[in-house]
């Protein structure tokens, strides 16, 4: 990317402690192929994105990996709050490689992907760039020199960050799998798409529309060597429509529980419509179902 | 692609004057594969396209940029008639960045692409192969040598030919944008997707169904900083719809003025569907839509 | 493939021989990357492979060619029944650039794609690895030392062994085009898509479901070079609807000739809708149509 950062309008930079620092989309404008190179780069590499024509908003971001728990769980998963009391208020939701180096989260070791590395990449889910003290932390937490840090960063409400949240289909079903007990071991390939949703102008309704993508739009398929029936149990639970908090925007959800984000239900963020597709048997079976409806009034299409 | 000339199925050869002359369709056969390295020549390697499975047709053809502006109007858009006095009636719609260097038209100065590069690449949307007069004012124009000149050359009524047009679908919606007086500068991506027309037996049939498969087909989406109520205002004129020679074949509105390409109103050229995507309000809002019937009239499906 | 074999979940290894053997699905796992790699070198790297976003199944086999008649035919078309006496009744349906160098089918002379190469690479559809007197008997029959025999295995019924053999949809038509007598150098480019189908668990299951994805569900267009009077003629019989055995799942059909692969109408097997353009005259037609429903009931949707 920082080859050609005019190319696709980002703009990387060395910071005083040495770390690269690549804005895709605060200060940089960034675009559609800075967006797909993040989502990339949030898989760790371990997968494709693509944009593909089509759906309800004319745009569809696809993600397709054979490493899913690896490329999503360890990470793509924004299981990192970047918010060091240092920084000053600064806050950023952290995936990406670096993830797994800093084994700051029970998951890593749980699905046995931490490392240590002798330089780390990360990506910051946040509307301002990381002054050195996150650099700092995060060079600490990953036993690594400052200088060995590269960090992308886009706000949910820049095109590219709304296709790196909005490449998440897959991952969102791995972690709800993983949150209902689901071996993800056996989960062997992935495929998802969602709409890429209008661009947000501030972080909380880009939260708002790039979830009600997932939640409401995406569709995903998971190849899996499990039983049948463990899939069959746990099935009618994957989907986003098991939640009680399903069927209305997002954005409404979020102030219905005057703006606490923990008060909303975990089991809600899921994609709308799953495959699961077992290898061991061959039965296919598939849970929820998309609301095109919803979308178009989230969206104010 | 002159690499593997054979792979393609195009042809190239340097003519008397040391230029390069690349057959996409003319003598050589082309097809999918040298249409969509045609069309990205087009874009001067700033933008994307490929094809997608669906649709009418069966086919798609998917364009996507980050630069629209240098892409699509600086050297995309088939701006330069090629029509040389000293070449006998030759003629070849002009596009590729030798555009920017022949700095022949207003539009090359006013988006600031006017350049002096040392060699130049250019599109000829043309049935016959251009002869040295042609290669000769190129050069000239550009103010290269002719050795340094290479000119991919396509007839609208060939497999790629139609492709390259039909990539036209973010440059058809700039160039309209650009008439009624809106500022390219506020746009920063585009993406957009049109149907592969039937490829025609002559160039006339060619121009009917390439226009026709942007006209009543192409879904557009632009991401721009600008003004909501500028774009509110202006927005119901930007589709094809909004032309009164709208809602007929191309090839009917040709025949009905006889013939006279310029007594068709100049803004029917456009997409039929077009998003416009406010980053600076997150507003979307959409003009036009697709008319799937009157293709398959035009196309005779 | 072999520079990253954990990346796309295969396994490489050299026989006995000094033959490579890929293996994409037998013991290793392969994956949606595998198929995708495994689907180009049956086509020679003479086409495009890719899974794309939608249908019925959630995922499209799509492929493209400009070489149709090399790539489909003299490659893709799984031609070669590999079954020698010293092998102890190990079966493979043989696929790939091998069966140019074999000689042994009288089609690969009919189109003059005979060759005699220093290596070759052959794919072999089957649930096992080939024993070294199935290597010996391909180095043999392609005139090459056993050490420069590369094949790749996957089972019909593995993830990559699906999507190469869902690929085949335009390989399916010009199959279909050569019984029917259709001069086969007449075709200039092909592009196609079929649903992915579940992946089965056994192969026999597997032939049933990839072979329903193409004769009920893929969609192709041929671009040709002919008569229209002969491809009005001959397009009523190209799609599988011409066959009276048409209808029913794959499965069902085996059964009814109990399990005789033999008795099965031959002109059953063709996509189920193919758009024929003629490059000649412009015109285009569409014989057969996609059957969902059935599809739906095949793969127990």
């Amino acid at each position: 990317m920082t080859a050609d950062p005019d190319g696709i309008k980002i703009a990387a930079r060395v910071d005083e402690l040495g770390a690269t620092i690549v804005d895709c989309g605060v200060a940089a404008r960034g675009g559609l192929a800075a967006g797909l190179q993040l989502a990339r780069v949030c898989l760790a590499g371990l997968g494709e994105v693509r944009l593909q024509s089509g759906g309800l908003t004319g745009a569809r971001v696809v993600v397709s990996t054979d490493q899913p728990v690896a490329a999503c769980m360890g990470s793509q998963y924004a299981g990192w709050q970047i918010a060091p009391a240092a920084a000053n208020g600064y806050f950023a939701m952290g995936s990406g490689p670096m993830r797994a180096a800093a084994g700051k989260e029970p998951l890593i070791a749980e699905i046995g992907c931490a490392e240590s590395p002798d330089q780390v990449v990360g990506v910051l889910e946040s509307g301002k760039l990381p002054p050195a003290a996150v650099t700092e932390y995060i060079a600490s937490a990953c036993g690594v020199p400052a200088d060995q840090v590269t960090l992308l960063v886009a706000p949910t409400a820049s095109l590219a960050g709304a296709i790196q949240v909005v490449a998440r289909s897959v991952e969102t079903a791995l972690h709800k799998l993983h949150e209902l007990g689901f071996d993800l071991t056996q989960i062997q390939s992935g495929f998802g798409a969602a709409p890429l949703p209008p661009v947000a102008k501030d972080d909380l309704q880009g939260i708002g529309w790039t979830n009600d993508a997932v939640l409401y739009g995406a569709e995903v398929t998971l190849w899996v060597d499990a039983d049948d029936d463990a899939i069959a149990e746990i099935g009618p639970r994957i989907p986003s429509c098991a939640s009680p908090d399903y069927g209305s925007p997002f954005g409404e959800i979020f102030r219905r529980y005057n703006g606490d984000f923990y008060k909303i239900d975990p089991n809600l963020f899921s994609p709308a419509l799953i495959h699961i597709q077992n290898l061991r048997s061959s039965r296919r079976q598939t849970f929820g179902q998309r609301d095109e409806a919803l979308l178009r009034q989230s969206f104010g299409l």
